[in-house]
């Protein structure tokens, strides 16, 4: 009876796109429960998955806001 | 000095609501507090109680969205 | 299709126990789903709950791990 | 920077196994990493993934502990 | 590497503000960073953070939501 | 009232030392309690911190178990 939590931030994998799309999120629950089965044999009816989306500005990485972490890494100064 | 969080879907118990209303958060809060005094005994003021609510889009039951898990097991197709 | 995740100190809560007793937790899964199915009319069989016991080492409040927040409470020195 | 907590309880999913193998946990991780990358073009790189083995008895379904409920489940007595 | 969680209530520090500014979460952001770096010697590239914020009538104390709770407080009625 | 959940791996960071010490336990919820106290003006008493330790081979990153990681990234191969 797993539980999958998927902690995302909430932008586009897609041009235009402003979050993840209720297409990619079905393909999230889907792909992982269905890894819950091959791996583990749990059957598809007992994994329940939360996907939780994040705000940018409440992600951090590197000391950072996700989004200035970003531009630090492609401006290439060091970390 | 227990944590106890809460994650249902944001939608409505009865008609015409679209989410749990905060009488019905509150009996939660209060419910569950007393749960942890009665059972382990630990004081009311100890207890932190977090409601978190999951768009349904981002729940899922059986490999499916949770609002086509519940058509599924509806329509009484196999599962 | 709640998930309850209940967070408790790992220690007894009655003499000569060092942790919640499994009729104890039985009695949580119990409450709380049973809390669920009255407040927000959920079915007792869509209700998950995880009790996750955490050592009192890794317990803080006050500033401070909760088995030395607790002397100080107790001793009645100034917070 | 994705995050994945996956939930399962500690047991075995073969004969003679307590608790899933390293190879089993390693195939979790691999396999929601790529799903991640797949679905929304997520570097394996930045996502993490975090497993969480919980006690059977600490664990609830049906309002009862989880052996319990697979056995009520298995007897077909109702629910 | 470190995933830090950091749940609060939705609302302002200052006259005025109705949630964390970007400044202040940028500052718990930087702070739990450098915190686990001093403390555990872990790099701060490796540490994600995550801010969690929670609307007041979603978060309970006392058996009550936090606002009634606070306002309890303040009364010095019993709790 | 905040609540901060730090997951860390459980292992030492001084040679010799298999898990995060009970001192190193103490400074991260003292140093985190007085974050929030700094940045958002919460009262030490009213922070909870919950440190999850979490086994090497329950933590992935890059799509493996997080020791394979570092080892790849040492050996400098390609990710």
């Amino acid at each position: 009876m797993p539980i999958v939590t998927i902690q995302i931030t909430r932008e586009g994998s897609t041009p235009g796109a402003s979050a993840a799309t209720a297409e990619e999120k079905a393909a999230l629950i889907k792909g992982v429960s269905e890894l819950l089965l091959d791996v583990l044999n749990k059957p598809l009816d007992s994994t329940f998955v939360v996907i939780d989306e994040v705000d940018t500005e409440n992600w951090g990485r590197g000391g950072l806001p996700v989004e200035q972490y970003r531009r630090q890494q492609n401006s290439g100064s060091p970390e």
